[in-house]
């Protein structure tokens, strides 16, 4: 049983606000053989879900606050850009190497609260992540439901750096349709053990296989599917679930 | 240009200290219609690298030390996996939930110094990380070519768990002959903005999706191919390139 990692080309970028991305993902699959499936999941990219949801502020008209000018001076940022960073800001957990930590909104602990920047429209501009990335997840796959009748799990992915280990990878930051954690406590390991505390961030892992496709060309690939992978189907399916609190976080 | 993910499936576990597990591999890749081909990566499990390297030591027969019974006391843990905990760390970094948080030998920040409890023999025994990842990933590849005349990367997976994030994930711990991490600096990215920052930990990446076909079998799958991605080569490949120093670690 193989699994299959299948990259989406030939979505229209820059993906416009309002833009129905499901439809031009769909479209764009069918387009070079590989339509959606029953079973399949799909990762798209946060960048052009945040785009599409129109998360985008021309950094000339946003107006920074005391405090971001005082931390846009010691991290030498842009105090637009800090102030868009700070909006989506929970709590600053450190300023370092002219990096913001942001726990975002979400509770994602993230350098800048994955505020990218982007120079598409002429200007720069500030993209911020999704409000609520699960509900965007669920707006594509009920979206592919109506469109095509196939049942398929979705996942927003982000790139993320990571404590202790260098460089970054993707991670998932919205999830519809299928279990997030795989628990394999009970199970027998390859030592014949019994397994006590494992869970599987599967949805991580997801995000992950399918930047390898989706990171490969020269200017990305927005979308990919993951063809073969048997999943715990989830209709209350949350991120929140990989949220960690600082109690139960054996790292912090 | 899709990526396939290849359980290797009919390995014969439990592997024994000795076993040549490249040959293992190949054969049982021939067996199930999916020998390896040049350009693939192979990723492995550590559990049968160490236990092929005989890096097993049956409790019953360990000498705990002082600090070792001290620590199993706080822990609720026995003395003597504390002890060989202890013998794979440069430096402890915290003690929390009934886990040692270790920086092991190799730099890896990861729980209980990456040491697994096997029962597979008859009495509890534990099992070490191998002593130097990169040079039996090596092996591996080296064996691979000698016997097959085929160009292969190889990447030795554990299963770690990470801050800020519940659940785990498989990382690469040994690499050999592709470049552990993607320079995506000076590339464009969906936003047409221009990267400045962005290194891929590929090696982690192409770890986590192998998981994804080696954890679901019930008894677990020790090796899976990666196929069809294209990758740098680098004779001189090392995990070194992922440690990365608290200095640098935006999340210490």
């Amino acid at each position: 049983m193989e699994v299959k990692i299948i990259p989406i080309r030939g979505i229209p970028v820059p993906v416009k606000p309002g833009d129905d991305i499901a439809k031009l993902i769909c479209e764009a699959a069918e387009r070079q053989g590989t339509p959606l499936l029953d079973g399949d999941i799909l990762v798209v990219s946060q960048k052009i879900v945040s785009k599409a949801c129109g998360h985008i502020f021309r950094l000339s008209e946003v107006k920074p606050s005391e405090e971001a000018v005082k931390i846009s001076r010691i991290l030498e940022k842009s105090p637009e850009l800090v102030e868009i960073i700070l909006r989506e800001t929970n709590r600053i957990v450190r300023l370092k190497n002219k990096h913001i930590i942001c726990e975002t909104k979400h509770g994602f602990v993230c350098a800048n609260a994955g505020v990218d920047v982007s120079n598409v429209d002429g200007g720069l501009s500030a993209v911020t992540l999704p409000l609520d990335p699960d509900k965007e997840a669920s707006k594509i796959r009920e979206t592919v439901k109506k469109m095509k009748g196939v049942d398929i799990a979705v996942i927003i992915s982000d790139t993320h750096g990571r404590a202790f280990r260098r460089g970054q990878v993707n991670v998932a930051i919205g999830v519809a349709g299928m279990k997030p954690l795989r628990d394999r406590r009970g199970e027998r390991d390859l030592f014949g053990y019994i397994l006590k505390f494992k869970f599987i961030a599967i949805v991580d892992e997801i995000a992950s296989a399918a930047e390898l496709v989706m990171g490969q060309a020269d200017e990305g690939v927005p979308a990919a599917i993951i063809r073969g992978l048997r999943y715990e189907r989830d209709e209350s399916a949350s991120i929140k679930d990989l949220v960690m609190s600082p109690e139960e976080d054996l790292f912090r």
